[in-house]
């Protein structure tokens, strides 16, 4: 079987095919769902699934399935993958490392001679990060039926083009057939902090987190000429939220970040009329969250009032806390080699699918700690490693009855 | 002569043949220097010239010039006009009700039968707002040299089009043949605050004002995932700015605004890794002013130190303090029968060519106050009122020797 020196070779020549599709000159990629760039790791999804006889469907909602089993069966068993879609100016591991791994994981367990008992599927999910329709994790919520179908068909990009204009119908939604044929979810990740110092981990749960738009309306006038006590300027609110967010953030041990903004007419000699904004808020537990929301929401309203201006929040998405099956991440991380298992505030498709199957999460080291930026990194060794453990898992949860690991795909300790 | 409702009538009429052109759904006007509904309201001054025989020439910088002489001489003797662009989403009458009642002005004077002794010319400035390429005031700049050509050539607009560009070569640049023609600039303006409150006032002067473009660099990073304490968030130091810009303006009795800001990636879930602001910053005297963008500075370059990043400020563009010509506006008041005058907070090209000319502005009120934004308005009686007091200066500044002023243009009073 390959040693860790030529997996992690190999994984570098197939990490390079992607390297340039759609980044940016800052080294940062644009890669948002639909675009060009990700039809084109679109097409080369479909590419490498041909090129491994796997069958390839879409669902109706921008998901994409590559199938390997034994009788040509459609999509179902141990379904791995992640998404190919980024932030603006993102990383480039965040998302199409997992579906990277999972082609080189199959790789893996061919060269080892291992037959799956049940089928093995790679997925290809869309919008995830909601960096162009505005809600997280699309794809995996259209398929369990976590957001309406017509809802979602009209949402709009930046440029008010609507989701429904994207598909020319709107898409197809829950798809309780085909999230009833798979066994378990594992999604492979590069971790987004600096909480992982071995190669490998397992994830335990994902933060309860969510998206609130804030839309402050002031009166537009000219910089010059009006009377400061005559102003009515949303920028002072939006920058007040924006502070008392971090405030009351740091006082829970929680995250909260305004990254996101948008003026109106955004002209340096204008008072604004209208700011808009957008909190992302997360922390440990449900009530704190919405501890922290609140306390925000409650503060900027009373700012507004000082200002004469007016301040609406509107959640925007908001998912739970997700606690990754206790049995299943216990078990992983065992077969791995006792390697840590630790939360995330990062939402994730798991975190959508673990409400209807067994889910699970291994996470790569990023030496950086940064991500949804350029510098977001993992090394070839660390995901190799990642590849091997993805692959011990794919055989572990797509036998039946459960062969013995050690004879498996032990290469990497 | 025409009578007051006749005049009102006549004003309203030509008014309606503008409005139409790069009006917004909301009601303000997208007239950015050399955008289609620019272009458009330039055509539209070469056919009013044209319907006068008042023959047009381009400086070369942008500016158009529209002559009425007894010798079809060019451009010459009294200046009046104003500019079409408008800042985005802008109100209807910064600028174009300058030029549109500098030729309702001529008919009036033709109306009654009055032969200029010097030549009467009527000015459309380019890019007053420097809304398009960031340079107030840019056209009356270039035509008196107070910016290098090849400087403004290089200036770059949103889209990263340069105006060296637009223009397939450099500017012109400084043309004191021309600047050496004129005798006087008056230019008519609506009024921008609530200062006025009678129709017509005369101003005295130009509080100094700028621009600052502060640039924060700070980490790009995952929204979710980043610990607040691990955080170096541009955002945080921006919003610190605006509120201590808006405080120290206060304190000063001078103004300050944040109007616009640019976010990168500007995305929801991640951490900007740059914002960048612009300040506008005007007071009552140049030491005020200095001491206001310095006590700002001061602020933010300390915020930044505590957020982890860094800040940077930019002067743009920054013009001192205009005093118009204090023996002209006095005389002006008193021709158009002892009406206030009055400063304004508002930049013009008034106060570029005061430097070369004696310089006078007319304000005609404005009754919500508001300007830069759709709410700025005129009546058509005060905007009538506002091109009888225009003919009679005109008269009365292309006169040589002085007309008796009491056979002339009365009838507002």
């Amino acid at each position: 079987m390959s040693s860790d020196l030529d997996l992690a070779r190999t994984f570098k020549e197939v990490w390079a095919e992607l390297s340039g599709i759609g980044r940016a000159p800052d080294g940062g990629y644009l890669r948002f769902a639909w675009s060009p760039a990700e039809v084109a790791l679109r097409d080369w999804f479909r590419a490498q699934a041909a090129a491994r006889g796997m069958p390839v469907i879409n669902d109706g909602n921008g998901n994409l399935f590559a199938t390997w089993s034994a009788d040509s069966a459609g999509p179902g068993g141990v379904l791995t993958g992640s998404h190919f879609d980024s932030v603006p100016h993102g990383g480039a591991f965040d998302g199409p490392l997992g579906i990277v791994s999972a082609f080189l994981a199959v790789d893996l367990l061919r060269e080892l001679g291992f037959q799956p008992v049940r089928p093995i599927t790679v997925a290809a999910f869309a919008e995830e990060e909601g960096s162009r329709f505005g809600v997280a994790c699309l794809g995996s919520r259209l398929l369990t039926g976590a957001i309406d179908p017509a809802r979602a068909a009209a949402l709009t990009d930046r440029d008010g083009l609507a989701l429904g204009d994207v598909f020319g119908a709107a898409p197809a939604g829950a798809r309780p057939d085909l999230v009833g044929a798979f066994d378990a979810y594992v999604e492979l990740h590069v971790e987004q902090g600096r909480a992982l110092t071995q190669p490998v981990g397992v994830a335990s749960a994902i933060w309860p987190h969510g998206r609130w738009r804030f839309d402050v309306a002031g009166e537009g006038n000219h910089a010059g000429t009006t009377l400061m006590s005559d102003r009515r300027d949303p920028m002072l609110t939006y920058a007040f939220t924006v502070l008392a967010a971090n405030k009351e953030a740091r006082l829970r041990d929680a995250h909260a970040t305004v990254g996101r903004v948008e003026v109106t007419p955004n002209a340096t000699n204008a008072i604004p009329s209208a700011v808009r904004g957008w909190l992302d808020a997360r922390a440990a537990d449900e009530a704190t969250l919405a501890g922290l929301v609140e306390a925000v929401a409650k503060k900027a309203t009373e700012r507004a009032g000082r200002d004469g201006t007016a301040i609406r929040f509107t959640a925007e998405s908001t998912t739970g806390e997700v606690r990754f099956d206790e049995g299943l991440a216990a078990r992983l991380a065992t077969l791995l080699g006792d390697v840590p298992i630790l939360p995330t505030g990062a939402g994730h498709d798991a975190g959508v699918l673990s409400a209807h199957l067994p889910t699970a999460m291994l996470f790569v080291r990023n030496p950086t700690g940064v991500s949804h930026a350029p510098a977001e990194s993992a090394t070839d060794e660390d995901c190799a490693a990642g590849v091997r453990a993805l692959a011990r898992v794919l055989q572990e949860l797509s036998s039946r009855p459960l062969v013995d690991h050690d004879e498996g795909v032990a290469g990497h300790e």
